[in-house]
């Protein structure tokens, strides 16, 4: 008997967000694709892109990173940054993906030749083959350029009114394959305006994802960034996405309702942020409600300043919730069976 | 019936002489190692090697690309130079390899890390875990320090009168045991002096050759090299390499005996080098005489500037030689008999 073609998940995004959706559902058997955002300039990514004129490769790196099935030190190498001279500040996967690309000179074939070099579980697409920059128009009208400047605000300012990418960078086919064939799209975790929305924007891709028979998941985010989110609830990330999703409707949101302790929830506030509160209950949204929230999460200690990854999903319970909110419960099932069996 | 096991052919050197007979040898079924210098200093492996205090990586990624079973991506990967930016000059399997040494806190770790990551047919095998600096005292007494230093001299300059190494680097227990356990044992061709004996000079190294039963191989350059062997005749290698190698005795001699043309030859003296000339006859020395040179010399074009490469050992006929000369003259056979039974 022929095993049935494998559900098709394709998860849009770049960051740490979208590592942590990887990384969990890459132990499903599922056929994944990591769309990823094209106008990443910070850091050494900034540096590569400017100097060899390569498509960014830091969000590119984290996402093979998370379904590379190579070995450890494979992984580490990736992920390891030089420390002295004139590497000083650069990744090495970063530095990997730019020789490749010259080598091959063209971005795709180079990602493809990554992705089998990594030995990668399922597939990592760049939305399109050339670099774009991002700007963000703020409320009192001031432009900022650049996906780094945007993330990473020197002082406080405006709310974010909205975002748009220069040059407008064709979309690469393969994406909008993968997405239109999709049986599930997964949007978020992860910086709203760095790293979701600016893949939302290449066009085609929208109409895409409205055009797929797909289940489109929106994860919300578990605290607020600044310069990004903050004053954020549940329903201003739901209208947001909806907005730059356009005309792709979200069907189902996922919320964490796991609380964590008073005094992680005062780091955020000490640190000009805060939880994100669910507002979703008498609206007419699809909501999927669970327990997000990683274990692991370290006590902060008094005074000491909020450390970034202080409140984390879990990989685990979000592939979890992922499946069983696009029905496919009977994989998590499967799973559970397996782990029993394997520890008899 | 158990197969025997394989013949162990080691190879000491490092350079494109040494990438020439790995390439030829690593077709044939022989356990390699190349053992490889750690004097470089030059170019992208010297700052390197400077800014990171990794080992030297140019040689033993040379050694790599010969040995890899990988494909030809990988190959072309490692090759590839940076030529724009602050990588400029920088190669990429030399990131490569001092990205591992940096994750694996150790260059012997790393070295077997690439070796695997690679795919290496055989071992390589640097001859220390930590660098030295090469030096050569000259004929008029004056001190040159630098493996590049020496390789590419600004200036005319007095002849070598010896070389040696500072700090004196303890081998590689490993180097050693292979030299031990070697059928045979390959010097040259390459830079003599920057390239063999700066293996050659590391403690313990000659007396591993010469408890070793394998048969010592030396082979001589094609053509002289500035700064280095200028003068020079197949005899003043033999002897060089006899001094250098005590109490290990050279057991055998390979020498070119194909004739260039009449222009090629000019082109080396316009460059104020010289073909080498074989004056071993007479001498009670054992020499293995062949037709030797690469098929595909490129015609040179009367006032063009002496390319380095015009003259080269065929990979293929030098790999031939270094197994007939060594009494192993049925793996040629074999080989030829498949080849002709595949093309029947």
């Amino acid at each position: 008997m022929q095993n049935p073609p494998l559900k098709k998940v394709v998860v849009l995004g770049g960051g740490t967000g979208t590592f942590t959706v990887l990384s969990g559902l890459k132990n499903y058997p599922l056929d994944l694709a990591a769309i990823v955002s094209i106008a990443d300039d910070g850091g050494s990514t900034g540096i590569l892109r400017d100097e060899l004129g390569v498509l960014p490769p830091g969000d590119i790196r984290q996402c093979l990173v998370a379904l590379s099935s190579g070995d450890r030190v494979l992984r580490d190498l990736f992920n390891y940054r030089f420390t002295q001279g004139g590497l000083e500040g650069h990744n090495f996967g970063n530095i990997f993906l730019s020789a490749l690309e010259k080598v091959n000179n063209d971005p795709l074939t180079a990602i493809k030749e990554a992705n089998r070099i990594l030995n990668v579980k399922g597939r990592v697409i760049p939305v399109s083959a050339r670099a774009a920059d991002l700007y963000a128009e703020l409320e009192d009208s001031t432009v900022v350029k650049g996906q780094h400047a945007i993330d990473k605000p020197a002082c406080e300012r405006a709310q974010i009114r909205h975002c748009f990418l220069s040059p407008m960078p064709e979309a690469n086919p393969e994406a909008l394959q993968a997405i239109h064939d999709a049986d599930v799209i997964v949007m978020g975790p992860g910086d709203l305006y760095t790293s979701l929305i600016p893949i939302l924007l290449v066009q085609g891709v929208t109409n895409a994802i409205a055009q797929s028979r797909a289940e489109r998941l929106l994860i919300v985010n578990l605290t607020s960034k600044r310069g990004q989110t903050q004053g954020y609830k549940a329903s201003d990330f739901y209208n947001v996405v909806t907005k730059y999703a356009w005309p792709a409707p979200v069907d189902t949101v996922i919320v964490n309702v796991a609380q964590p302790s008073e005094l992680v929830a005062q780091k955020y506030i000490e640190a000009g942020d805060h939880l994100i509160e669910d507002d979703l209950d008498g609206q007419s949204i699809k909501v999927w409600k669970c327990e997000l929230l990683a274990d692991d999460i370290a006590n902060p200690v008094p005074g000491d300043r909020l450390k970034r990854s202080l409140l984390r999903h879990d990989p685990q319970k979000l592939a979890e919730a992922i499946l069983k909110a696009s029905g496919m419960a009977e994989y998590v099932i499967q799973s559970d069976l397996e782990r029993l069996t394997s520890n008899v």
